[in-house]
């Protein structure tokens, strides 16, 4: 296992609420506390995969999540928002809280992505250490393999290596322009990891957010979180302070990630079986592929169809075309007009 | 309510196994024994349309079957299949005990099939019965509806009305035969039901079935069917008594008539609901049509698919193209010879 700074802390953001594994996430199961490949869940191997020993572990999350959280990560330290206010607010506060257990520097880590290559994980985050310990900011860019439409692009300036300068943010492109930018080579995918010292962040925020710098104040001052949060901006990171901040960093990396955005992307993650990809008691399929199951207890025979998404679930069963998994969201406020809101 | 004959006694063959149904369908609970609707079963729905009270019900099942069928029809009297036989024996079995008890007739009915149309049917019954006391052997013939290639069909000689002569039987033609005997009207579909008295039936027996005959001498000398069962001969009353007696009627009907023989049959049974028809706790569909759904406690959600089978049970959930529904067997021995055999 690469070895990480002994300083730095995880921080990792577990307040997401995300709908798009309905009917596996609900309103109090959220994305992060699922298992997608039967396995830990998201939350848990986030966690796990940096190495790093329960005291230097904060997970931010919000109130309704907090027994989630608990149950799959006993040990963790929380950082329990007082009402969600995106990200920018709790990753000052965790910087914060990092400085006050004396950490050097921090990991800011998304708890519902998934890594195929751990140790290659642990390489970027301590190369990155190296690049925040000198006192910028910097971001982690996954080398991109297609023009993704979805995400957030970095720019990268002049340089090689694992320390180049951002020169700008392009937010979700339109398929032309991200085949450009992937063909250019200069691109990386925002991941949503950050790595900085807590004072270099604290400095940003001090120059960009000024609510958010007052609640930082306060809480220096001794307040409480639930009197100091409500100065804050609420706001992303990105835009709150990345897009603003001078001496940005890159750090270019390829460690096998996904976002696991939407029931498709199991194919990615999810061992191969009879028919497609699955979590299942077992799969028996005729004439069958392309189709992502998950139905964790179930034996599930397939025949004949193809490019499915089946879930199953003690309560709800969905059945979908892969290409319109996206639209679960659509299906969901479907379900709730008509009154089954029970299984959301 | 039509009246049925006061003497006339209902025969429910109940041996049957049936895999098309699967995996609701199991060993332990043949087609018979589920409900297709949510509703009661098939085999009490066979019961109940008849009307006749129980002392007039006699219901020809397995040894395997005998506490499923007893769960469903607790009052019935069972005459118990030593082993499976095929149809003749049984029927003639079954004849017997009818004269035994004083009746003048038996009504014989597969028990899993669907009539839409009751008093239609206790009307057909009543006239086949009155066609039947006169001596012959009578078969109902179900209007055909479409060239159906999976049934036997049976011609009619000439006449008109609600009696008229058998010419022959047709076995499951190939689809231009069909196609042309459905446009010529004078062939019906051989639905299985028929209608005699007992005297009728075990002379046929008699003429043509010298083993089962052999049987039937031994049960009037009071030996137990166990003893007396092998001698008769495994055939179905089709092929080893209608098909070689003289003197057979056939009663044209028209009563809403389902063999309800593969999952894609239930278009004609089930309710219709959002996405198709389904059996469910509730279905949710956006651009979903044409599937059949059964899932009975589940919300079940359908998302850009169409024309599939979705068939959920505690252990194992179906998922299938429509059109290759009538494969479920050939699915069913995969999952044996994939070890899977508790699933059967």
């Amino acid at each position: 296992m690469s070895a990480l700074p002994s300083d730095y802390f995880a921080v990792v953001l577990a307040g997401g609420r995300g709908t798009r594994f309905w009917p596996l996430s609900r309103r109090a199961v959220p994305k992060q506390c699922l298992s997608l490949d039967g396995g830990p869940t998201l939350l848990q191997r986030t966690v796990a995969r940096t190495g790093l020993p329960a005291e230097r572990v904060l997970v931010v999350t919000g109130p309704d999540m907090v027994d989630a959280v608990r149950a799959q990560l006993p040990d963790a330290q929380l950082l329990v928002e007082p009402s969600p206010r995106n990200t920018a607010a709790p990753i000052a506060w965790a910087a914060l809280e990092v400085e006050r257990r004396g950490g050097a520097g921090c990991f800011v880590l998304p708890s519902d992505h998934v890594v195929a290559d751990e140790p290659a994980f642990r390489a970027a985050l301590a190369a990155a250490a190296q690049v925040a310990s000198r006192g910028g900011l910097v971001t982690l860019g996954v080398r991109p393999t297609r023009p993704e439409t979805g995400f957030g692009w970095i720019e990268a300036g002049p340089g090689a290596g694992v320390d180049v300068p951002v020169r700008r943010f392009v937010e979700k492109p339109p398929l032309a322009v991200a085949e450009r930018l992937l063909a250019g080579g200069r691109h990386y995918w925002n991941a949503g990891m950050f790595v900085w010292t807590p004072r270099a962040l604290l400095d940003a925020v001090d120059a960009h957010l000024p609510g958010t710098a007052a609640m930082i104040g306060r809480l220096r001052e001794g307040a409480d979180i639930a009197d100091a949060w409500g100065a804050s901006e609420a706001t992303s990171i990105d835009y709150g302070v990345l897009e603003r901040a001078a001496g940005l960093r890159v750090v270019p990396v390829d460690f096998g990630w996904s976002d696991v955005g939407s029931w498709t992307a199991l194919d990615e993650v999810l061992p191969a079986s009879e028919g497609g990809v699955s979590v299942a008691r077992a799969v028996v399929a005729l004439r069958a592929e392309g189709n992502i199951v998950h139905a964790a207890d179930k034996l599930v025979a397939l025949l004949g169809v193809h490019d499915l998404v089946v879930v199953d679930t003690p309560d709800v069963l969905l059945v979908a075309r892969r290409e319109d998994a996206q639209e679960v969201r659509a299906l969901l406020e479907a379900v709730e007009r008509r009154g089954h809101g029970g299984a959301t």
